[in-house]
């Protein structure tokens, strides 16, 4: 672990991307250093998108970190309501609204402060705002700041599937205060951690023992344990994102658990669950399935099971849940290929998975019906 | 004059920007020519995009062309209102809507088969659903043949103004079939018609001159001049779009008229008069506006009034329009930077303009006054 981590020199992670490369800045206290936020504004004017829960927490502090010692630059702001069930269209439009009403042009920032789906929207926003705009993502949750702030997926959701309307566009910097995470809900906190066990689980082994042996001290907001989780997993998710932008194999690798998740979000309704929740059960699922074919020895089964208890995330999808309603949202997940639905399975040693279409379905079917009850 | 243009035989366009290079088809009869079409189709499935006046003309005519001999690729097809009032995010959702009903995948192609509102929409919802799919033009109006279908500017408006929300996304190609104008409606002709204009007023003085002298035969609908005319426009295009794409400058002077245009479409109410319509009384203020500049001669003004007229276009802005409602939508223009308006003028011989915020406000406001009554 770094000497740096947790200090207020910020670690740097770099996602590398040609001329749309960007640095993640980690550490405590950085929204206290004006200067890296403003070194990524452009322009003049800026348009922080955040939540009813985020503005009255941090909106202040974001702002000043904008403006002081930069009298040129006005920020305006438009706060949504909080949760996954308004990252939807509607919404969108009200930050679209917000920029046109204040005759914001294309030398304008916005800046994304909140969580996955804030930084989604305001991504997805700033994607289509007069064909696009500079952003900066503020991740308040670990769910943002491990994953969703990082490799420029945006999006919304669509009645029937998650994320289905969206664009790959990079933001200018990645600003993670670790800071923030003091104000979250522990229910959120294990959510983010999900995404942390994935990439031990698909990449990473190693740090997939460090969770293991760390995974108190994470729940008890350790902040040397957060840094360093923050920091390994923004190191796996830039390497994969530098190496598949758009997602034509590799990177669809980050999605272990997601496919099932995606159909529980839908399913279930999205916001009943958090993100992560789906993604833990999801999981869970996927690992289920990789055993049934013979792909992972029953001991990483049964660690897996181990850190999501441990975490406090679910190891089963919601009751409600039948395996037509798995089927049917499976079905329009973005991983289909002319028709054919293609997972993340676990195979071989730990720390090892695949993206394959070439599995037998039969699997699937024992999964979908051991983890539903009809 | 090449001798195929308006045979059988494409004559080809090519659109250079790497690996996002594409062509573009122009020719008589080519939606009869399967092939043309098919090797651009990837995946198994197609959403063929259209309005209610284009389908019942043309849809079947599409299918057929993707379907014959190649029966494993299957069409889907969405009918949206025809006309400007309908280019918004309500209708763009018909789009996603029927794509994920569908179960489209990410392998999809999207094919838009109308005028400029058409291509924009459907250019828009390939470039956001699954965030990315694969698209193809079949304009059919001379405005989308000589202008919208290429270059990639895709998007809708809003309440308070035009195309402020979209994307560049580049098609796989552009099938111009100049027998879809034989059922065009003559103000639409005539709409087009502005477009070509200004590609001689900016950058082409020579096909100025042969506009000039061949007026009547476009609007007589005389294959050969229409089919020179648009692949004299497309030309011109793509030079520009290859030079640069993302409008970083060169990519504006496309725009001349188009901000007064735009305030006009956005201020009378879109569709009440076609977006030629609007740009050829906006190009007339354009070039008022150069001359009292002083950096035009008086002939010049003269001889745009007269081609403009020839075509049986506006010449002035509807009586609606006043100094304030142009003031006003001019300043949600995509060409203003950090507050400042910049505007395409015309500037030196026939066939050169500049695109630039620096020019004297009275002037502007001088032409503002000359063209409205209050």
């Amino acid at each position: 672990m770094e000497q740096n981590v947790g200090s207020r020199v910020p670690t740097i992670v770099d996602v590398d991307l040609g001329n749309r490369s960007y640095p993640i800045y980690i550490g405590s206290g950085l929204l206290d250093q004006p200067h890296l936020l403003q070194r990524h504004v452009h322009g003049k004017r800026v348009l922080v998108v955040t939540n009813t829960t985020v503005a009255p927490l941090y909106l202040d502090k974001v702002v000043s970190a904008l403006t002081d010692g930069n009298s040129s630059v006005s920020v305006e702001s438009v706060i949504l309501p909080d949760g996954e069930k308004y990252k939807n269209m509607e919404t969108l439009m009200k930050v679209f609204d917000k920029a046109i009403e204040s005759r914001f042009d294309r030398r304008a920032t916005f800046v994304a402060l909140g969580g996955g789906v804030i930084g989604d929207m305001c991504g997805f926003a700033a994607a289509a705002f007069l064909r696009g705009v500079n952003f900066i993502q503020i991740p308040t949750t670990v769910m943002a700041q491990v994953d969703s702030s990082v490799g420029g997926k945006t999006g919304i959701n669509h009645a029937l599937g998650k994320n289905l309307i969206g664009a790959f566009y990079q933001p200018q910097c990645v600003l993670v205060d670790t800071d923030t995470l003091n104000t979250l809900p522990d229910r959120e906190l294990a959510s983010g951690i999900a995404e942390v066990v994935k990439y031990g689980l698909i990449r990473d082994a190693e740090f997939f023992e460090w969770q293991e042996k760390n995974m108190n001290a994470l729940l008890a907001r350790d902040p040397n344990a957060l840094a360093y989780a923050i920091k390994r997993s923004c190191e796996n998710k830039a390497e994969v994102v530098s190496l598949d932008e758009k997602e034509s194999g590799l990177r669809a690798t980050l999605n272990l658990g997601h496919t099932f998740g995606h159909a529980i979000e839908a399913g279930f309704g999205y916001g009943r669950w958090f993100h992560g929740e789906a993604v833990a059960a999801g999981t869970v699922m996927a690992v289920d399935m990789s055993h049934r074919l013979g792909w992972i020895d029953e001991s990483i089964v049964k660690r897996v099971y181990n850190i999501l208890q441990a975490a406090n995330l679910p190891i089963a999808p919601p009751e409600l849940m039948t395996v037509e309603m798995f089927k049917s949202y499976m079905a329009v997940d973005k991983k289909v290929a002319d028709g054919l639905l293609r997972l993340i399975l676990l195979k071989g040693p730990l720390g090892n998975c695949v993206f394959t279409g070439d599995y037998d379905r039969k699997a699937l079917d024992e999964t979908l019906h051991a983890f539903c009850k009809s």
